[in-house]
């Protein structure tokens, strides 16, 4: 397991929120949100078998939604508001409002809280979990704290295969950020994976058992109807979410409305004991191009607005869930639709994928949507990984996921203005300019990666603080040039203040090149 | 060097028009847009000693665009519209309106036509070439092979080191693809690396030089000016393009206008002579986020007009550089004021990179402003590697390079509606849920590593045909439980055909949840 500070950086706590702060060999340095946890605090004892440590949780006075109605700014929107950058009580209105979500079991004590909503950062959830055909206990802890240690918000565990519920007893005793589930995944387990087999109770049991565990917020396919599955046959790849096609196997088998659905003022009742969010499943995302927006992904939505209202009722947060594959140019249609028939409940989206083509590289077709769809109002953005479509993602293909949709959140961030975003940009490319390699390197989102690039071509350490890089060579870099130019425009504006610009006359008043006949 | 056909795919000629044809296990086959040349052609015999087979030229009827305005449609123009799938009016029409460019040096015959405007595909440059500090002429021989087997349109040789004469010769000859380069960079190795020693002579000696060798299009920093450069002082990153920094030293060291402004018609005279076309560089084009759509930018791109009114005059091809960094709030205008001051010329632009704070992963920051700008009207994408700001690229970066930009264009060409763009997509998707595993494969940008991805969990060649992967599992997969439900939908609909629906009355009528007191 990878732990110790990131390079060139330290964990520091302002008022006790941690930050990363990244030390500038010019002696200044820059803080940044971190979501590692204890794990990259040399000072802090790592004991898996104890857990995290667990910070003091209030049981009785009700969800953050209902204490943010109430009027009151709960310890964790203060911590948020410090780790954001924003005011507390813009934290209180918008959980208020249910336009954001703080997703905070009371019996997971052992995450950092942090919010999901278009007037806070771009959140980044990175998904994990063994299947039944691979990987094991020690390898989806791994993945999570590795995940966390490059930048993932929240971690979704959506084990499949042996040993669900002790999987998830590790990761959530061990994970610095809320944790999320797909409580229908071990329900299905617990019928021997046969759809048809399912009942409201073995499922609410499992809700239960998870809720006491500690799962901060739940994706359920309460959406799905049984008039909506008519809409999917023409489909070119029919029902691809695993929630939304077991739900609809199970309706079509017994002529019957989704016991989710029938069910749902229950459940809430259940979520809202323990303050868990409801992330509500988009059981008919499209999974292809041709699939998207269609008039089953956009019926689906329409109920999920309904369960929206259902849920606040009963005091518990919302998010809704998203697509999936979806064309450039369908993309804005579909946050504009989700505001409007959820009543501006936090967007959670999957991707989206921009094209079908690129198996292999999809983490790169899906950043292209996610960073379009972030700018549109998406809040929390569910990474997928270089393996989507092939196969269960490694170590490797974890952090490649992780990475590509961070940027996928600061591009967004960047272009929604979001307060400091920009800092770290101009932090990094005033570090690029003075040639300053070793805090361009650590001010990225990837140092160790970044450091070996360069060192692959320039490796001695005069390198460091060379003038120039492999790229153009000395002679050519147009860095080093445009410091000459600085100086020496710097040298002219002291002679034209004394010459009164004459250089300059001649130069404005010079004549274009004749546009006449060639 | 890597030659034969990609995976699962045969070279086809329609009417003597390359394609790479896909063949599908289902006995369908879906042909594709090539610009791997012979070098994917079992048939073809290659010798990088004696070049590539050569077209016939027709010389004596000037440029593309003077015959396009003489209403004539050349053979470069119907070998592009069947290439394309488009109309040789429309091709032809383009060209004569400026819209669009076929770079075509009459001495570069070796090359298959393309053309690069906005209402045809979006293309993709790659850039090759060595540096003073690496890499050598068969590597970069190499590199143009590998670049346009996996679907570089163009290929850019920015060598600035050893023997820069000999390696473009090494590549002209053997390149099935469009060739740019940018002259001053072997110009001032004419002077020994010495901006202030550069002459018009010198250059335009340079240009002759290249024009006869073959170059297809070259970029020219013809729009820095000696009045703009005060507008770059207080910038983050002052000027980053390597030719803009080269001229901006010369004219203050000489406190005059830039010899490639002054001599802009004689300069259009040469270009015309071999029907090269310009590549007006954005020498001031942003290196940063804090310097995007600043003042130096905007006032360089108006002068970037004025030369395309000289340039067309004299019949001479021309399309516009563009940025560089700019945030994704701010893409969009760098379109529109380009087509506005440019008069639709075809825009080409280097990503641009949506954020400053990845490298490393610089290929995905910039596909995402890639693809944005793609879609908002640009004709041409420069690639961006994972090694921009840190290293040469080696072979693995042109290709993630390649495929990164690859992606992009795509999602561009499915958002504009482009005839045919979404066949693939659509092939592939069908595939995917009908598990023709192969077929997924090899109709994706890179078989090869679509398929070493699946095969790390699950090899066996059964896997090929399996019903499920090794992301959920059998019990899990979606996409089989999907099949089902239309089968049952299937039977579902023969039985309510015979009672009248009866199944359906409840559910539409089926009471939603409470929307009470909670």
């Amino acid at each position: 397991m990878t732990i110790g500070p990131i390079a060139g950086s330290t964990k520091v706590y302002r008022d006790g929120v941690p930050f990363r702060r990244v030390h500038l060999t010019n002696g200044e340095h820059v803080d940044l949100y971190d979501t590692s946890g204890p794990y990259t605090d040399p000072n802090a004892t790592i004991d898996l078998e104890a857990g995290l440590g667990r910070r003091p949780v209030v049981r009785d006075r009700g969800t953050q939604l209902q204490r943010a109605r109430a009027g009151e700014i709960t310890a964790e929107m203060a911590f948020i508001a410090q780790r954001e950058g924003v005011a507390p009580e813009l934290v209180r209105d918008e959980v208020a409002r249910g336009r954001a979500v703080i997703p905070a079991n009371h019996n997971h004590p052992e995450a950092e809280p942090m919010i999901i909503g278009k007037a806070f950062a771009v959140k980044v959830n990175a998904n994990i979990g063994n299947s039944a055909v691979s990987s094991s206990i020690a390898e989806e802890v791994d993945k999570m704290v590795w995940a966390t240690r490059w930048g993932a918000d929240t971690i979704m565990d959506l084990s499949t295969g042996r040993d669900i519920h002790m999987t998830r007893e590790w990761i959530l005793r061990n994970s610095p950020v809320p944790v999320g589930t797909v409580p229908i995944y071990q329900a299905l387990e617990k019928v021997n994976g046969d759809p048809v087999k399912l009942t409201w109770e073995v499922y609410r049991d499992t809700v239960i058992e998870q809720c006491e565990q500690g799962v901060d917020y739940m994706t359920v396919h309460a959406g799905v109807l049984l008039r909506h599955i008519p809409l999917t046959v023409d489909r070119v790849t029919g029902i691809v979410s695993r929630g939304g096609s077991i739900m609809a196997a199970w309706m079509l088998a017994h002529h019957t409305e989704s016991f989710l659905y029938t069910n749902f003022d229950d459940l809430c009742d259940i979520l809202a004991r323990y303050d868990v969010t409801f992330s509500l499943g988009d059981g008919l995302r499209p999974g292809s191009i041709a699939d998207a927006n269609d008039a089953a992904q956009f019926a689906e939505l329409a109920t999920l607005g309904e369960l929206t209202t259902v849920a606040r009722t009963h005091g518990v947060q919302v998010m809704i869930e998203g697509p999936g594959h979806v064309p450039m140019h369908k993309i804005a249609e579909n946050v504009r639709l989700q505001e409007e028939l959820c009543d501006e409940a936090p967007f959670y989206t999957l991707g989206p994928l921009t094209t079908d083509i690129a198996p292999a590289y999809d983490h790169i077709t899906s950043a292209i949507g996610a960073a379009m769809i972030a700018q549109a109002g998406t809040a929390m953005l569910c990474y997928v990984t270089p393996k989507e479509h092939l196969g269960l993602p490694n170590r490797k293909d974890v952090k490649d996921g992780v990475i590509a949709y961070k940027i996928a959140a600061h591009a967004a961030d960047i272009a929604k203005g979001h307060p400091n975003a920009q800092a770290r940009d101009d932090a990094l490319s005033k570090a690029r300019f003075e040639f300053r390699w070793e805090d361009q390197f650590n001010l990225s989102l990837d140092p160790d990666t970044a450091r070996d690039f360069h060192d692959e071509t320039l490796p001695a350490a005069p390198a460091k603080t060379a003038h120039f890089c492999s790229m153009c060579g000395p002679k050519f870099c147009s860095m080093r040039i445009s410091h000459d130019v600085q100086e020496a425009m710097a040298q002219k504006s002291r002679e034209f203040a004394e010459h009164g610009n004459r250089v300059y006359v001649p130069l404005v008043s010079s004549a274009p090149p004749s546009q006449g006949a060639g």
